[in-house]
């Protein structure tokens, strides 16, 4: 059961309005990597965890922080579209700034939401499920929560560039940080579970029905054989083995054919 | 540029068809964490790497090998659909057996593919491209990877326990094994990568533009300290800073209010 | 079974061509409350209506005219398309006006449609079904449709105010007049089915297997105390029951807690 | 921002597990008119309420306890999947109730999910932002919550005759109650507003700019004249105009006819 | 502007219900190659035709057809769902027929439409109009119309094999009639404008633009020389060409290689 | 199983950066109809190709080739987005050509892919496996990849109009002869099929089950008689029977009318 406070956890206002800014930044907010996902990923992680009630608890705590976050980030998507000339046509023609604000800018952000947030990415896709992973393996998890965090971390840098806006920057700075943390607790969380489970996530598969021949050789599918010199061709595995280096890959099975199909599905 | 060669990289040959697993195996098809994922997420980010050449050659390497897994599995899903026996209404009638295929099978592998492999996820689901990255940055995409290998490789073992066909469980110990190789690569990769760059996404981000007084606080959002004795909220966090735990979070933001919409944008 | 007359409902001439602001008028083409949901929601909740003839018929008269008005602004987004300067690069580089128009255009309108309308929404979004509903009960599908034409015709007054274009605006005044219509006639359905099944939907399910102690109150899960003062809150409910207001949320469950995950699952 | 309370808002405990009612049950978690779209939807109208106070205290209230209903479902879910027999291949041959159940789950909930729940509809589809409005109208928005609430409920209702599990029907009886209360809220809350700006969205566009000769006219579209009867065909609509009825549709437009395209758009 | 007249083209009359068969049904209702998708996108190639007018006038009256086909379809889908026994759950437990319906029966149409069709395909995958093309190229389109009308065919034909419902064979019958009809007419369309424009889609491009030594050769990029054999290899191409056959492929480019990332992208 | 050599099979080489037709040329990559469609769709098709084995290499020659298709123009969009003004706010607020780029560019190039291609269509939509097609019928898909190839190569010609940079001019030469020569070999092989199975797909369904006085008949449901004088209502149809015209539609069915729904439907 949640509860709701109105004061926001970190400042979301901008010095002045931006509609184009507004734009971009939706990408943080309902794109693959924003906001929305990490809260619905982690509440679903939360909500489905059956083991140990620590990481649920660090799930849980994060999934409630990062509904939080999409506040903010709804919040300052309204305060950039406030004023936003959309009614402007004849200035517009006029004047290219306000022309390139109008071009520019989502139009759903006045037509569908006049002038709020919208639940979809920079382009005005809309948010989906399918970016989001609960699995039931808590290493599992961790790492895909560890991707989320440094793949949204990156975006939120790239957005830093992107305006110089002190408000917005300043918001920014703060999502920076929780990202760094978040990214410094799954890694954390994740190495404890790897010492328990091992570095192969799932653990708890019998490693001899595995064809554990293949399990640690790079083979060379690629003209060019830079990739030999890597730690991941050479010396030790991080599960253990060894790796080696295939020059070129061998075909093991049989030839791709299939027999022909009934005349109950129409082939002809 | 391509080359195909007809002989798979391992055979895909199950003991006899079984359409109600065909449905199953899908998922690890074109679900998600399926192999076109993989397959096309290491392409685009081999296409897109603009840094050195044994992490551009290995990400090819391995991407090429992914598109033959995809055939491996298009190809045992074709097998395992012959014979199904979508036509036979009045057997079905009387034999509960043959009933439950026509009830649980894919319809569209009989309609639409005419007992094909479909480009879908087990509830068929179409893929989409919003399941994979290609962020251009080396590390965040090696925890993209490495996260899509753990969850592709927790749904092969999973698929394992759910048929006891000794064809499809011997293609899915090359898979297993070719997933945990690929875990352990990418570990690998990352580790380099971390040692060169730091362990936070973006390492390039100047550490004084972020808020880092909120970089290593694990705040209690939700109820229960049990997430305070995890090694995320105590000690030496994993880029170096000290975990701090806060037993409440705090407000720091101002009230989320907006002002007026604008009378042209329709408020009431 | 259909017929097509050729001369459309209304004008649909635009003054002149206008290639950004037909791309904002995909809005209401293609978008969540675009014509193709209106039309496509009417349609499929009249040959679904399995009660009263005047309702069905009701629906469809309606939804007849909506694919009409799909008609009327395909053909206004074509003219608005018309000499759109996709093949002046060169004085783009030098126009700031035309630079805009290609920039900002949608460039599908071009490079798919070859200057035609597309069955998408104003970020070029395709329409999809998971927009509309038909529910086999009528009264949740005249809900349905008051919101529908509610939201349909804010967007085409918010459109109403982007252009200046006389013929344009014509067209939308006429929209606006049937949307009122189309608001005024699913209110008036609603209320008398209100008046017949009750205001609760659905009003057949046994009001004693509801656990109505919860039926009547507000809980203020939400800081702050502004919502205390409404109408939801204090005196009749419009289902006759009393509002109830409480001050502060109850938990009447239990920990939010599963059982440990099967081995064959492989939680580790 | 938020705060999390671990015990659920109301017992989440069915009696044995059900895995294919696990699957049917997914409608109302993550689908159209599912916990995650009204919740979504609350949280995006509440921050993007540009008006008065007390409208947005109702809509956080409602929001927030909804997070807290998808809450309950997914642990609902979860709880019904737990030992489902997805790895007894052998028994399922010989046993057609447990055949059945493996070829009637969704097979994510054991491949994907681990025995958890899944952001999706009951036929596997992931929930999408484009089920969900926030327009910055607050009546229009008023209309889409009755709208989401009605079909919420009579969902709920069917789900419940579609179980004996009486843990099951306990949580349902309680999710009855609260869509009840949520009908009522909204009602009485768009009734506030229609008195206050109209019975029409938008009630702010100027009356004398819509081509108001076509605001009350049921146009007969499809054959029959059932619809002629109805209380949308005669006497005061609902804005106080006068319903008409035409007993045939009149073209008012000119032909549907473009003018010929460019030749850089290669239309041959 | 469309008119509706309420007896349907074609009988759409089941013997009995079925509905396992409703669900399978759903694939050319709602699927890639549905009625909603011939019915749309003829109807965009339509209102988009910018050229002679007997082709927009065939392409209009197919379409309106086609609308009235969605209806015979979800009207027989409808049928074949009256009485489903989805409240029958103690039956089903004891009759495994029945349980085998309830298990594998589409629960989105008891949930969601109370026993109505769905525009869906037969997996429960809203229709989306990514499925369709009005290209405003008439040869181009013309092809895109063989195409649909063939797969569309296809599956009829399938279905017809998984039923042995003579009400159901009946309008399936209908449905084959028809597609062919669609066939042939799109088919002597192409014709006629291949003669006028060419054969290669578009015909009006400059050859001279074209890098036409790649224009006739069939390339072997996979293993395996059979293709050499075919009539694509040898002798005169469609287009008056004459082919020619690359028993290897040739690499023209120069290395997949980009330059580095600036930092303010954060490459690492 | 796939072999990658790092050269491309044509340069992809654009003569200078060009952000805003990096995000155009997005739609022959990911689109409806890009080279990721026509990609995986023939890999489908040759994998589930059940009959003869030139069809199937044939098919495999021309999959592996798209592969590299895919993999040029992800390099051209990658070169094209090197140095794009993405963080130069200031200088766009001064000169009005760089405030056009970043207003038009898609954001998603700079925040998502830090500067690299994307799998999705020019206006950002992610690639839907929805897009594509492997029937199991041969002449089915042959059609289906006629009309791919045509809608590409249309594609490619506009994009050829949008463009003056030489280096990109000289790539797409080499793509329209490419699609140039597809269109001709599937046209080949397609004439093949119909001749061995005739001109209708399925060929082999039995004609006497389908109600065949319908099978040439085209119905004018479209005002307007000029479809009259086309040569698909006159003469010999393609598949030998002959055309007819019926000047009106015949309903030939029953009223569109359902039972009424049970009441555990809740109707009301």
């Amino acid at each position: 059961m949640f509860h709701h406070q109105k004061v926001l956890q970190y400042p979301a206002k901008p010095d002045k309005p931006d509609a184009l800014f507004a734009k971009q930044m939706q990408e943080i907010l309902g794109g693959q990597y924003g906001e929305i996902s990490v809260a619905l990923q982690y509440l679903f992680q939360g909500w489905s965890a059956r083991g140990e009630e620590k990481y649920k608890d660090l799930i849980m705590d994060t999934a409630t922080e990062e509904i939080g976050h999409v506040e903010m980030i709804a919040t300052m998507i309204a305060r950039l579209l406030e004023g936003a000339p959309v009614n402007e046509q004849e200035e517009a023609a006029q004047n290219p700034v306000i022309g390139a604000i109008l071009g520019g800018m989502n139009p759903q952000h006045a037509i569908v939401a006049g002038l709020g947030p919208r639940p979809t990415d920079s382009n005005g896709v809309p948010w989906n499920a399918g970016y989001i992973i609960a699995s039931g393996n808590m290493l599992a998890d961790m790492r895909a929560n560890i991707n989320a965090e440094s793949q949204g971390r990156l975006q939120v840098a790239r957005l830093y560039e992107m305006t110089e806006d002190k408000g917005v920057r300043d918001m920014l700075s703060f999502l920076l940080a929780r990202d760094s943390m978040h990214q410094n607790q799954w890694i954390a969380a994740a190495r404890e579970l790897e010492e328990k489970n091992g570095i192969i996530v799932p653990g708890s598969f019998p490693k001899e029905l595995e064809a554990d021949n293949f399990s640690h050789s790079l083979i060379n599918f690629s003209e060019g054989e830079e990739s030999k010199e890597g730690s991941w061709a050479n010396g030790t595995a991080p599960d253990g083995g060894t790796f080696k280096y295939e020059e070129a890959p061998t075909a093991h099975g049989e030839k791709q054919e299939l027999n022909p199909a009934p005349e109950y599905m129409y082939p002809k």
